[in-house]
């Protein structure tokens, strides 16, 4: 039997690396969707590129969509990206891009259902994160009751599964999952705003993020060694 | 007080048209998008201008997000339109473009989010239609559940509002709606594969819904007498 279809959101951060890796541990065939959404730090997408390598992908498809055109963010307009900011679970950042997960799911949804795959995979996680109402498990559950009303696959009777693998786990546990994994965080990307010569800021969410999870996780980033 | 603002899916059929009517009935601003998927019928871009200006919409976007890199519909790749089909509503037809609607209600919540818009607008209906999943009421209900915990309004206690007044219409109903309303149905454009010369092909599902309609209401097609 082949191995069933999974189409997975790789952004090229951690995050999204590791839920990959789980999901091919657990035999899954993954095809990895990168949503080029006009982000401020586009060159994310090369880190996609060498972990979808990494992961042996069977193909990866970068789809271009602009949010810049509704704006309405620090991560898809001119507004400055926060700094060195006090992550407040209940507060909501401007770097929350207006429905980003719900149009990436949505595509997601489009290629799995083409594919003939029932199992879309998202690394969201709820634990350490900014705050963002679309990282939530409720969000996830509900994306999973619409995909299922959504596609001749549901009504046909072969209901979609949306996968958070790492919904529960801290940045911590993430990190010493992707050891146990054998992973390269060396080719991931997580800082919003890099400046020119690509070092990571080290003041946005993301950045702080990752490093509180390293050190919690008592591992040295390899980013930050090079 | 200002009027509120709505985010109007707008293809340039007749009944994203007659829906947006209604809304702007009922006092809300419009804010017209149309999505450019990848469909082999895109000229159906210059119904949705006419139509936008005609609506007197206080913008419109149009945003490209290209379906063909998935595939899977005979409106975006080079399947086969299907003609003089006996439309059987438990059959979901070759014309259905996964997620389509998902895709779309996404990105008009994007937008509707950063435009402090708890209104969205669809034109579905699910009498006279081809079977697709995701023009049923349980999809949309489905939707607006996501939407309440996808976004930062949501969150903050001001629910989005997915508006589908014309669901349990008839083609017909929605025709005479139009009449009463004053809209130029000469405006739309229905064909899912219009020949070169542009007229309607007259035998794809779109068409002959679209002359059903306009035979029950007792009305010519505008289209039809050019």
């Amino acid at each position: 039997m082949p191995a069933p279809r999974a189409v997975l959101l790789l952004s090229g951060g951690l995050d999204s690396y590791t839920a990959g890796a789980l999901m091919r541990e657990r035999g899954f065939e993954l095809h990895a969707l990168s949503v080029l959404y006009g982000q401020r730090h586009a060159r994310e997408i090369h880190a996609a590129r060498a972990v979808a390598a990494d992961l042996g992908v069977a193909r990866h498809i970068e789809l271009e969509v602009d949010l810049r055109r509704f704006g309405g963010s620090s991560l898809t307009s001119d507004m400055p990206v926060p700094v060195d900011r006090a992550i407040v679970p209940d507060e909501i950042p401007s770097t929350y891009v207006p429905a980003r997960n719900t149009v990436m799911l949505s595509l997601a949804l489009a290629w799995a259902e083409t594919l003939g795959s029932s199992d879309l995979v998202i690394g969201v996680n709820a634990l350490d994160y900014s705050g963002y109402p679309d990282c939530r498990p409720e969000f996830v559950a509900a994306f999973e009751a619409l995909a299922r009303l959504a596609t001749k696959a549901g009504v046909e009777g072969r209901p979609l599964t949306v996968h958070a693998p790492l919904q529960h786990w801290s940045k911590a546990q993430i990190i010493r999952e992707g050891q146990r994994l054998g992973l390269d965080y060396g080719l991931t990307h997580s800082c919003y705003s890099p400046p020119a010569e690509g070092r990571p800021c080290g003041r946005c969410d993301s950045c702080l993020l990752r490093a509180a999870g390293f050190a919690e996780a008592g591992l040295p980033d390899p980013l930050m060694n090079r």
